[in-house]
């Protein structure tokens, strides 16, 4: 169903240079369900101005900070102001840009770990919940179409009782020390005070945390984390292994490192059930493996009709037309955007566009982060159990 | 680079229900080199209407034939009609649809096979360079980046002398008749009168064949093809099996099939040369296997620095991020575009630009169709060379 | 069932330097069904010898001709006589030394082709049911659990109307002129008089051809071959592409190159019925898949309990544990020798034991390549269609 | 090169119904390098004796206990005893087995764990140092091959120096309660007292453990184990999940399951190092992956030439000729056997017969299952470190 009109949104981050912004540029233009209008693209202004005019946005639209764009942008007039805000910051600034748009009632979709701290990011729950306002945050790996028809399968019992989950996440772009070298990504995520005290869980572990957690459903309980850092100068750890305990039973193994020469992307998620098993890997996202004992294994393919409602719903091509980052990214987006439409056209939203990442899944993914990072200093077991902030409605 | 504007295009044809118009639509919207802002969408009216209104164009743009609309668009101002036509239509309207505007000197864009006889295809090549326009066809498969490194590969003697060819294209969506029980799609490709009098090799063979032409290099001098119609009640062939002799001894196979049970979208390429080989799967697009006599084979993956810059040109993210048919289809557009903005803006436009296929290589694939068709027809080994007319200008 | 004893047999050919011998010994030893007791392994007596040394052979059974072989041997008492002979030379050595032993009633195992021309191979499937010996040759490919799976799900109409086969077969060894250099193995495959006059085709394609026909249960009716001599200064085509209609209208493509650059043993068979089709590649012969329309591909393991009857017979160990190359030769063997078994015992083979390939079988690819090679230098269609020699008795 | 003669040997345990006593006669077999002539196959005398008979021994070598077979067969003349003998039993038989032997001077091949407890293993070092005899543990997966390349890989630097291994090892085949239902090898290994106080890592952990030893020649430093039972009723771990670190400051992640679903015999190896890695999946033996930063990554196929010393001397077929389990389990045999044969003959053995694993190997996987056992009690990281007793000559 198409929007009764495109919605207006702002970026913070994500100018010349940077990678991840573009990317969430890319993900709303493919489905065309927004258009950017506003900035505050860099804290060099000259930077800022210039990532605007490449995007064709109104000078005036193109703000020095976060607290003007979102002073502003508020004075405007309904029907021209941004109805959310993109953050795309290192971590370190989320908190703040996010607090500051929805204390002005915007909108919001945020590059994860969505704080840096738990008591941030729970005071954006709470926050959030308060001025009652989307609050998404980019876990996109759980926007893959055959990841979502992995949840259902789990939830409609195909696996049986899930007991084992093994989740791995390697890349090898921090093997060599990318980031005393002044490579600008590489830089912040390594530097404590804008990471938030994590470099490898908290960058890319915590999207196999939630990956896992997405399709499982389940509730980590104890954790004991092997953090370890290989590339010297480093102060932050660049790889990590962890053995989990979910409630009700189920085990677990997470890892994931930036120092795995030879790997790209390889972010990989198995669920063990008593009777089924499923595997997928975010390189080669258009298939899905279900294995049961004593039975061929079966390769799930994007597209087709026997897949979910909520896979279905995340496709745009049919089956061996591939999809892959960008509409994953983009289904993050659609759903969000749809669900803030129709808030803004005071509707109910569509149950299936209420599939995407929270902010207090973002609460979730930062205590795991912490959480990963304490054991790893204890050298054992932790407690792992958290539940963020109850939103007092739904 | 960016442009200095934004393009405006309209689309013919690409109406409700429609497949290809809404590939195209994201194709372009991808990455924002060009705007919509008029089309003739249906034959229906009202349809042509309400898809006007979804894609929030103009009603006054929303015009009832591509004859209006060419007439219309080009009596508007410089600065406010459109750049470029998308042509998405069924085959048998490309050509009148196509010369309308290529006459009026708008730059083109148009699906495949470009026509459905080498004669309207040739006077197209010749029109286009009379008007000095930009026609591109969206062999969209040629814009994968992998199949671009393939075609480095070839020319920089990685492969030693091409041998050998295997092209395949599978398919299975119409292992049933689809077309008898009223599918659009199905039917008007089924229909000799609007596909060109081909069904499986217009439909798929084409892109087999251009995807052969484009890796290689290499010329057809003589084919032999089995064409076989395996559904009951239909026309034309839904499965094409046959035997290539290149200019020069190489020596290929192509076959495609549209009623292939358990096939998705299986395109495949595989080039053997004197000293090594390559293959490529569609479905699979972020690799391409190489193979060295007596060498570990090589697993080749999109985003990396080793490969060639044509490949480097057509990426968006990093390795492991993976890409695919949108962005594939997306790179055919962005290369024209950046083309027809140079030639808009008077500016030479990048040689890197200009890896895009044209309207000479719609007649080329024409050719083939035409040529497969009659030696299926034939039972026989026949002819298959082909050149296109010769632009007057590069 | 162990035998009530284990058979006794002798070898021609398979000197030192033969491969193909030491596979059949091999394949043999793996199941301890037999053992060698006698040979004829070289023209070069002293080469003979050694081997027979080599092989812990009883000196005066170490023969130093074949002649010698069936002489002797068949004058032993029948207690200490040979009860097969395995036939491991150059091709054209097959036939009368096949003849030599049929005649004296010795049951033969016999490499593949089975002879040079179909006049040979017709003989010997009289002479074979004349004298009532069994006589097995070594398609060994047929010997895989999976292909006899994927043979059973033919059978049991799993894929519907069989329509279309693809069968290729590709390999690079010869892709430089070892036959000149003096590579035994190469050499005499290449010599036109000592391999029939047929490289490729004779080698492998009719390995490939005996798998189609094993698995379809099809029989040809027309091919259109397309024969290449890359490698200058051969004889003899070392590349093969062929189109084929099968009786009852199903089509096909088989194709063998032995200079396909970076290809090591690649066979693989595509079997598409009008319900689901079936993938396999000996070099991965552990997997099979299934693909039906709109549902999930299978992934089908040997060693499971879902598979067919005649698969589990050719299996010794659980899933996972992969079997292989040897194996399989000794598949052919295993049922071979069980049933010569039997009748050294008087008794009725197990059905599921006559599984293996015979002369019959032998006279069917001999004429296959014949045909093969008769269209490569007639250039277009011919008659393919062959029936052998009708046996008087089961 | 061919042995003098062909050695003897015995087998104890391998009745009629077990599963591994086939395989290790199957392996010897193979080659031909040894031939059974003895054995003591069951406790059950009938058993043992039908056993005898189908493998065609003498009656009089069918022994009723290991004690009657070492007794008996020591007295034998030297040109007729065995030369060795093969220990198939449970686990907690391999010691007073192993010990027999050995202390009459016999070589031995024994499985894996090579005993219940750490003294034991070290009392074997001890005696077959002291008594001058070969002893050889099976953990057959160090005999493929491509394993062995991987070794040569890390050794020679390829890979940088290692800093993580991850190996991991999946079957399903105790994801029900087979144990309790009379499953003869379910049963042994389920009791405590029989299979030395774990399941799951003394049956296939202790095969992870040894592959990643002998690949990386890493030696254990501290590990934390998690380990579960999670079919009801069973006494002993079914699933292991663990953190390593490793002598010098790689990580690991070690974890063996026999509870998750759709999981056959997939033991899988990768070994990070700081400028590549390399992955070896145990059901795809044929290939191996490495990998390195930058740069495409290799499939190394099994039987080129290309590969190390070590990898060739293993390899019985030519590249694409897939070996299996098999091949690999005689690997291990023969590269023992040819060093017994050197020791019969009072020669120096070749040194690449030198590469199969010893009873010291074998110490050192019962102290790793026995450290891990305490890990996972003690719920926290423990001392891993361990050598065994040094032999007083090489």
């Amino acid at each position: 169903m198409p929007l009764a009109r495109r919605l207006r949104y702002g970026m913070v981050g994500g100018g010349p240079g940077a990678f991840i912004g573009a990317v969430h540029r890319r993900a709303v233009a493919l489905d065309g369900l927004a258009e950017l209008v506003a900035g505050a693209f860099s804290a060099n202004p000259e930077k800022g101005q210039a990532q605007g005019r490449e995007l064709r946005l109104d000078a005036g639209r193109v703000y020095a900070s976060f607290e003007e764009m979102a002073d502003r942008e508020a004075a405007l007039p309904e029907g021209e102001r941004i109805d959310f805000v993109s953050i795309v910051t290192p971590t370190h600034l989320h908190y703040p840009t996010a607090r500051a748009f929805v204390e002005r009632g915007f909108h919001v979709v945020c590059d994860k770990p969505v704080t840096t701290t738990v008591e941030d990011a729970e005071a954006l729950v709470r926050l959030a919940d308060r001025h009652d306002v989307v609050f998404a945050v980019t876990h996109n790996y759980s926007g893959y179409p055959l990841v979502k028809h992995a949840r259902a399968l789990v939830a409609d019992g195909t696996l049986g009782r899930v007991i084992k989950v093994i989740v791995e996440y390697a890349q090898d772009w921090l093997a060599t020390p990318l980031d005393a070298a002044g490579h600008k990504q590489a830089e912040w995520r390594a530097d404590p005070a804008r990471s938030g005290g994590s470099l490898a869980v908290g960058d890319i572990g915590s999207h196999a945390e939630h990956l896992a957690r997405y399709v499982t459903g389940l509730e980590l309980e104890r954790l004991c984390a092997d953090l370890t850092t290989f590339v010297p100068g480093r102060q932050l750890e660049d790889d990590a292994n962890m053995l989990l305990h979910y409630r009700g039973g189920a085990r677990g193994i997470l890892y994931c490192s930036q120092v795995s020469s030879g790997e790209e992307n390889n972010l990989r998620l198995r669920v063990y059930g008593t009777d089924a098993s499923l595997d997928w890997r975010q390189e080669e996202p258009n298939v899905l493996y279900l294995r049961r004992q004593n039975r061929p294994a079966e390769v799930l393919k994007r597209g087709n009709a026997y897949l979910a409602p909520a896979a279905q719903h995340a496709t745009r091509l049919p089956p061996g037309h591939p999809e892959a980052f960008f509409e994953a990214f983009a289904n993050v987006y659609g759903n969000a955007l749809r669900t803030i439409a129709a808030r803004v056209a005071g509707e109910k939203p569509d149950p299936l566009d209420l599939d995407f990442p929270t902010v207090a899944d973002g609460a979730r993914g930062v205590h795991f982060v912490q959480t990963a990072v304490r054991s790893g200093r204890e050298r054992g077991w932790v407690d792992a159990a958290y539940e963020p902030p109850t939103p007092s409605r739904g």
